[in-house]
């Protein structure tokens, strides 16, 4: 019972990890991720929708390897169907906003109450114990989260971050909890409910650096493109781009030296030792930075890596999701909408995990349309006859 | 046999999970966090170590609850002692260069010798497949995994990420393989290798965005602190600081101009929609900017809040690690040297999951000194007597 992105992407790692899921929707419209474009269908890619049968993309990456069935909780009986779906199921994950699925009797009471087995995960801006507050998106995350103040320059303003990182980082951790309630599960043969908040999630991560350490330390936290008490450090500009290097021992700060073509700076009192080096980080930057900005990224990348030095190229996503390893290991795949399959190249998120006895991936299954897998679920695996689907249909439940 | 930030922050988890987790440390040096200026200890906060016992505070927040043991892997003998830890449990992670822990002996093929059930997961860079290459670094990873052309404006330069985002990734999936490797185990009985990238798991996070489909589609994808095809969405400054709103849909939008005393903008035919909100986002961009510039961030989240339009400031770390819904749910916690626990006032990160019947945590053990709990490990759980163990030490096996 997921939409937008924080949800579904719970269940789109749980469906690569080999779980079979099944994407419950409102009947009367569905996941609004449904309505983002671009879409893509028998005209290939477009910023607007044409034919019925052509889907958001955000859909189709998200939804790829799951069934649909359609249920509106609102309707008088959905309580049934959800009832008999948490008895043939292991887990249940939801995003709606906190206290919605409760109110709605489709709660970790009712799911429990119907299977006392089940792993119930609530995934919610902030915290299935919050009072009812606005609607928890990924940018009003990041700003909560202190996320915005640790990239860019001291005195920038914020940044944004053009990854949906509060969206994304909540579900990872879903799936920890899924999974960890899984092993207690083993023990207890009982489920749990799993509760995780996208500003904890985030909080979380911007917590593994000592923010208030380093001010009490005098150190900057916030360094932009370089981190001068390492330097030389960053990423410094190329005549067509950029290049990260990281150069902060002894040996590996000579190999850069050597690089420029100016093995001398070895022996410069502001450059000779890493101490100099971090006091001396502006003058050693500059200096760093006339080199490289002379030259393409890939000849300065060429020329550290011969020394030794860790560089690479700043590349833009699209070169990095066609990078030849990455796509060896199906850490970005190729999708395609079922019936159009050749209509355009998409590619999207893999599992980033490789297993030495088992695959991730994803069925060709798509629920195209709302309650696309009805007769499956609810026909052959709830076992409900086909009057009971038509009546349910008419009544507007399913 | 973890070290720097991406493989312990993998075992930190499991630990904050319920795991008992043994940290394996050269004797000649250790684990390179050790060495991370700011440091703890006797004097408080200090950026540099000036007792044996003080430590860094990088080494306190990923090390806590943790036991440590010292192995020379290099040391003739020290294979031995590996496979003993192995018969003895369940997971082993490693975050060496790919091939440096097969080249020692202590890769997963002597492991599964040890323990067909072991469940052995390998971090690096670029996959465990990848031949063997420079380190992989947190900058590095970022570069080329094309995060840095997500966020800031079109023509700026790319941004690095402050959270060392490419450090923290990859063990979060790592954690994710591990668990379903273990569930794995419950019906096969044995274990199995587990592979993650760090430029895979990033990369992979890059990827849910549809950058290909958006460029098709003549959409911008690099748009800084605002989303104009989402107009009104975004950043924009204060008269202090920064407000986050999002006022994409009709009713918010009508809620942002009510909130910025201009109601009359609903009937403006360049807002009245929100196809013409979007056509003249920069005017609309502009309009909203001259309104918060005014008002102290507080003041501006109030008056659109009162209006239903979602609304956060843009808080910096130290504050976000301090709310008290964080902190009131574990997500950041407080870390403190275990002998001197009153010297300073340190928050860390927590786990960012609850339980409704579990719950995460941290026990008290810290190894403060390398090869602080060899007599626990090597003695009472592996049963060697103290005459070996004096002999190990003496070789400097541990």
């Amino acid at each position: 019972m997921t939409r937008a992105l924080a949800g579904p992407y719970a269940t789109l790692l749980l469906a690569g990890l080999g779980a079979e899921v099944i994407k419950v929707e409102d009947p009367r419209g569905g996941d609004l991720a449904r309505e983002n474009s671009p879409y893509v269908g028998r005209d290939g890619v477009t910023v607007e929708r044409a034919h019925a049968d052509d889907v958001s993309i955000s859909h189709l990456s998200r939804a790829r390897g799951k069934q649909g069935v359609s249920l509106n909780l609102k309707a008088p009986g959905a309580q049934q169907l959800f009832q008999d779906l948490c008895r043939n199921a292991d887990i249940v994950v939801e995003n709606f906003t906190a206290g919605t699925a409760d109110r709605l009797g489709v709660g970790y009471a009712a799911a429990r109450e119907a299977n006392p087995a089940i792993v119930y995960c609530s995934l919610s801006g902030f915290g299935a114990d919050a009072p009812e507050g606005g609607k928890a998106m990924d940018v009003i995350i990041q700003a909560l989260s202190g996320a915005m103040y640790t990239s860019g320059d001291p005195d920038a303003p914020p940044v944004r971050m053009g990854i949906p990182i509060a969206d994304m980082l909540a579900p990872v951790f879903a799936v920890i909890g899924i999974l960890a309630a899984l092993e207690q599960r083993h023990r207890t043969g009982q489920g749990q409910h799993i509760d995780v908040s996208m500003l904890g999630a985030l909080t979380s991560f911007v917590a593994i650096e000592n923010w208030a350490a380093l001010a009490a330390a005098g150190m900057p936290a916030r360094t932009g493109l370089t981190v001068q008490r390492l330097s030389p450090f960053g990423v410094f500009e190329c005549a067509d781009g950029y290049v990260a290097l990281v150069a902060v021992h002894e040996k590996l700060a000579r190999g850069l030296f050597q690089a420029m073509g100016a093995p001398e700076m070895s022996d410069d009192p502001r450059f000779a030792s890493r101490d100099a080096r971090v006091a001396n980080a502006v003058a050693l930057e500059a200096k760093i930075a006339a080199w490289s900005r002379t030259l393409p990224t890939a000849e300065a990348v060429r020329l550290l890596e011969a020394q030794g030095v860790p560089a690479a190229p700043v590349r833009h996503p699209e070169e990095a999701l066609t990078d030849p390893r990455v796509m060896a290991r199906v850490e970005t795949m190729a999708i395609a909408h079922p019936r159009y399959p050749h209509q355009a190249d998409l590619r999207t998120s893999g599992i980033p995990i490789r297993f030495s006895e088992a695959r991730t991936g994803f069925d060709e299954t798509l629920p195209i349309a709302i309650g696309e897998h009805n007769r499956q679920i609810y026909g052959d695996l709830l076992g409900y006859d086909a009057a009971r689907l038509e009546q349910l249909a008419k009544q507007g439940v399913i």
